[in-house]
């Protein structure tokens, strides 16, 4: 079955101690839709400006990535610059250009509409819940956030999360959120606010679900040369996405799976700048690293 | 078999945001101990001074803690006095009174010297050195340590990581002691100090072990009720050894189930101040964690 992944594209310029890359692709969507081409076939719903680089979207067809609802409009592609400090633990955006993304309207193809697993990747609540209105019955809709929309959009954002199956944000998204530190009692408060399924992201040290059939503690897989982690977040849970997508029966049934190929998919991501590592990984390569999960998490 | 436990026997003096809590039993061999018994039998070694409350001596004993090498002496214990921050992940320390442990010496009573299994707790590398030096061929020893020996001791202490089967350490001391902030890369570089186990903690998101059968990613009991994690550390490292201790077979054969146990011990110390509700733990509950640990673990 095919997912519906709704989000930013952008060109993300990236400094770290060691290099500068300029106009990368990257982008809540492009990260999360090479993720999940993985898994199963992508539909991806998003803006990007006349400059937008051909091999870009060439990038986005050979990884089976279905463009109908990918508008090019004219003026510039959604451009972000950001700096890491040397633990690669901070970063500080330097630029924000909003370009065609400033007056982003995702507007699905019919066939889209019927998409049966949908991924609200980061963008501005209001523009999650506008693809969402649009939508026939999804069998399963996730949504991802950033902290930008916890400041600045809340309400939108918690009439979004009643309206979810899935609700994805990072630890200290969470703690913002919930006035809690203890992310087991996080968890349980984010639930209140409508998800069955929430799941907060830890980066290096992995991320944590709760559901219906309790928690989960997932692993992130290894990573010991760390090059870039922009789009680590949106490779997890777009491969999770994409992995439920293609596995038959219930969610519960295979979600732990799908964060365990989340994981190694984000491992890929972080080993190179913007989505440089991502798109050589094979599907032996990511097979390999959950047998090699498996094998260290064993007990 | 049995397990020789050196460190410190201290009085805890604990500020919280909630409470405060004078002279609560503490020290890094007390903790280790008490969480050793649980699955072995204890040699304990330490010094107190004649204040130390006899309940807490007979606390020892009805864990079945040998105290033949702990020495009473004229003068005060050991009291530490901390205060942690409200997210209580950072401690402040507010008092240091040394009193006996000023000129402690750990000698060895004789039947101790052949023990098969030796951790050295926390205490200065120069006193785990002097008891090593003591011991006739131990199967299976390992030190733990703390920020203030890399900063006062740290000749010593490297002298004494080379002698030693396993090392166990936080994740702030590790990226001390080897200048990186990748923990798989900190992993390696201490292993070429000696040890063959090394196992880096890192508090509520578990610890990592390398050893000869390569990584294993320890999960942390999750604490939704965190009191207390003074403690924490040295009831990993204890509970870790007492579980070897028990188990017959080789290291590489239980190591991991041993951490496992360490973790779920570990997690009963942070739900009380002290070793509050530790020594309260049975070994039903014990079991009961490990099982919840493997079930929200595994995929």
């Amino acid at each position: 079955m095919s997912v519906l992944i709704v989000g930013s594209t952008a060109l993300d310029s990236i400094k770290t101690p060691r290099r500068e890359n300029p106009k990368l692709l990257g982008g809540s969507a492009s990260h999360a839709a090479v993720a999940a081409s993985f898994f199963s076939p992508v539909n991806m719903v998003g803006v990007v400006g006349e400059d937008f680089p051909s091999k870009y979207t060439r990038l986005f067809k050979r990884h089976g990535i279905d463009l109908a609802g990918l508008q090019v409009k004219p003026g510039k592609t959604f451009h972000w610059s950001g700096e890491y400090e040397a633990n690669m633990n901070n970063r500080r955006t330097l630029l924000t250009e909003l370009g065609v993304f400033e007056t982003f309207s995702p507007e699905l193809p019919r066939p889209y509409q019927s998409s049966p697993f949908v991924l609200l990747a980061n963008i501005a609540p209001a523009l999650q819940l506008h693809v969402l209105r649009q939508m026939r019955r999804p069998r399963f809709v996730v949504a991802d956030t950033m902290d930008l929309w916890l400041n600045i959009a809340l309400e939108d954002l918690l009439a979004l999360i009643k309206l979810v199956d899935g609700f994805v944000l990072n630890d200290s998204e969470a703690q913002q959120l919930t006035q809690t530190d203890n992310v087991f009692n996080a968890l349980k408060k984010i639930h209140r606010l409508g998800p069955k399924y929430v799941i907060i992201k830890q980066g290096s040290h992995g991320s944590i679900l709760s559901g219906p059939k309790g928690f989960f503690l997932c692993p992130a897989y290894p990573v010991s040369g760390l090059v870039d982690p922009t789009g680590a977040g949106d490779s997890f849970v777009g491969a999770l996405m994409g992995y439920l997508a293609r596995a038959r029966g219930s969610t519960d049934a295979h979600i732990r799976r799908a964060m365990i190929h989340g994981s190694v998919v984000a491992s890929f991501c972080c080993e190179g700048f913007g989505l440089n590592r991502t798109v050589t990984a094979t599907p032996a390569q990511i097979d390999e690293r959950v047998k090699r999960l498996e094998q260290i998490t064993r007990f």
